[in-house]
């Protein structure tokens, strides 16, 4: 009986995995270099997690089940409520900040397509408890920080950032009541998406006065930080808000990745759980989806049942990166296996000695495999070769008297060694 | 809104987080020393694809749930159907012998326990397509290097051993015909777990000829292979079947693994899909549920709708062997971050020095973190010590002669490097 995989998931053959392993062990290398500690929760939680933080809508995109007790779970689609619900838990216990990361598998039910799968993994990363924009510098420079190793440079990738706060203080001071904030943050975050006539009607929907229609549109023009406040007069907290903006950008030069960063007033972010710094990565040529993205969201633990605690934070999912890391041909030689020794023999009669010297390698933590079958050295070779070995053993009469032949596969070079030598030197 | 976690599931806090990737890492390092490939599948699969293994029952045990077309799907309860599914798929393309292993997280709605959970992660390695009792020996060699590795030695554990082969053919040779035997299997299963008259009564039930119970109960006695001879006269078939079983003891020998291994011939496991040789490991007390088991399954690919190809394999899970090794006093000193450098700012006007040797460090790719808050130097000093730092740069009025302090943690020793100097050196 065939039965075919489930429709938006893949299966990690040895070639895609040594992709994904590259992907994740980069995530971790860089997570841990920038002084974070690793955390992970369950693969499935209540599913009304999901609706605290994004609404009933989310239930839509939930892989949703029961569990014996006929209870609602929900397989994680995003690993932030269960964050939260992990500090709330701790919050007296756990010694501020938190720095944490994870690498979780999510699964989302949406309709696959390019950079979207129903089954991916996303790298997390969030600093919980300081409220100032060192910590959102920090993010940045850590998902900077990532990238580069990965080869990318600021001619591959840029980092679009503003400010939920800065926006919110600012449309203030043109006049906006504080409760249309929510539904403008909506549209706002569409503007590069829809046609430009109707953004205009849109905004008129939201928006009566047409003399804050035209400072919003002018607002929404700003190339820099300095043009906000040519557009209104700033109020204290505005310009509060202006001047933090300005200093997050600041200590983005002290780390030096200056030229990865832009300020970029169209980044809005759709979820209303962003308080402050807001930002997503792309491509400089902005032909994929956002890379990752992320902001600070200072409102989240209080929303699970815990004290009023800042945090800021990043995810980036492995779809549109991988494809981007394609693209740019940073993707090459990833192994599936390496190995240090290959065993091969010549005659049957020897094997026992074959199996001998492999356990003796991998015991001294050499990466090994030997033949199962003997005689024909060709194809022995040839596995040796596939196996990426870099020195082949040949096991023949030799070992009669004490010797072992070893090839190096690169310099195609074979020489005789004493077996008893070979052992005590591999154990030193 | 408090919402706690799913029952049987685990929080992955750093400290325990640190403690799986210990395991993790482990079982990853030991099977790429043993020459195995990495894999993987999706977290669910068709609910089918475990019917068809496992029958109507297991759907009972399974975390079920559709997607949005409607289809059954399960999150996986193990990994050797996706395995089965993966390799079908490429049957002709893979070279052969493939020799893969995986560390999959895996779900079973049983009702939790000392060692079981709903949600843990499993070990698995398995070679398929090599007939020979040597890739059986393969898997128990690289188990054994695994256990090994992580300090426990053959007074802590033993890997019991049988053969499904072998006692197919003995009990033919005592008279059993072949539609009885998988019911047979069942209740051999249990000969440890039942009392024995009870034991005795249900072998009643399902062997009438009281002679052949007698020649059962005997051969469930045989404490070595070599006294299965004396139970009933052996057919062809039962004689090769025993001395296969004996070659694979004296692989284990020349492997150097003989300690940790056993013949145990009440080793016989639950499945239906075994076919040879068969095994479980557990500490030498037996105080603890299996550590792990496997054996060889040569008819799995076929009834996925393959060809008929060999394979034989091991699973692992983390729940019983991560209570061992804490009583074996096996887990210590498990942090959660080491950092190469703390540093600490004396005085806030120097802060943005303190951000730029950061980023400095990191991208020499230096762990390090840096203090938020400047001035009182004993809280920095805390916080450093805490994070496992091995030196922390304090900035103060030094920088302003281009010069750094920095702290040996361990020997307390204090001193003032130049700036430049210490960079460029790390760069090197």
């Amino acid at each position: 009986m065939k039965i075919p995989p489930v429709k938006g998931t893949r299966d990690f053959y040895p070639p895609i995995m040594a992709m994904r392993n590259h992907l994740t062990d980069g995530w971790k290398a860089a997570s841990v270099r920038n002084g974070f500690e690793e955390y992970d929760g369950p693969i499935f939680e209540m599913l009304k997690m999901y609706q605290v933080k994004s609404g009933d809508e989310i239930v839509e995109q939930l892989f949703s089940l029961q569990d014996r007790g006929g209870r609602d779970l929900a397989i994680r689609p995003e690993i932030t409520p269960t964050l939260a619900r992990m500090v709330n838990q701790q919050i007296n216990a756990l010694p501020r900040p938190i720095k944490w990361f994870s690498v979780p598998r999510l699964c989302r039910a949406e309709r696959p397509q390019k950079g979207r799968l129903r089954e991916f993994f996303q790298w997390n990363i969030d600093i919980i408890g300081i409220e100032d924009v060192l910590a959102d510098a920090e993010i940045l420079f850590c998902a900077v920080d990532y990238l580069k190793s990965v080869g990318l440079t600021d001619k591959d990738i840029v980092v679009r950032i503003s400010s939920r706060r800065m926006l919110a203080e600012v449309l203030k001071a043109i006049g906006i009541p504080d409760d249309q904030l929510d539904p403008l943050y909506v549209l706002l975050d569409k503007i590069n998406k829809l046609p430009a006539e109707a953004f205009s009607e849109k905004l008129a929907e939201l928006v009566a006065d047409s003399n804050q229609q035209a400072k919003i549109q002018a607002l929404m023009q700003a190339k820099s930080i300095q043009e906000i406040a040519s557009v209104t007069p700033l109020t204290e907290t505005a310009q509060a808000a202006v001047e933090e903006l300005n200093r997050l950008f600041d200590t983005l030069k002290t780390m030096g990745i200056a030229d990865y960063c832009m300020f970029d007033i169209s980044i809005v972010r759709g979820l209303a759980y962003y308080t402050g710094v807001v930002f997503e990565i792309y491509d400089r040529e902005k032909t994929l989806r956002a890379i990752g993205g992320g902001g600070r969201y200072d409102n989240l633990l209080k929303q699970f049942g815990g004290p009023q605690v800042t945090a800021t934070g990043l995810g980036m999912g492995d779809c549109v990166l991988g494809i981007l890391l394609e693209e740019k041909g940073l993707i090459t030689d990833l192994s599936t296996r390496n190995l240090d020794y290959f065993v091969a023999c010549a005659d049957g009669q020897y094997q026992s000695k074959a199996i001998e010297i492999t356990a003796i390698l991998r015991n001294a933590g050499k990466i090994t495999n030997y033949s199962y079958k003997t005689g024909a050295l060709g194809k022995q070779f040839k596995q040796a070769s596939e196996q990426k070995a870099t020195k082949t053993i040949i096991i023949g009469s030799e070992v009669e008297n004490g010797q072992l032949a070893i090839k190096d596969m690169a310099a195609g070079e074979q020489s005789l060694v004493d077996w008893a030598e070979f052992v005590s030197k591999l154990a030193e």
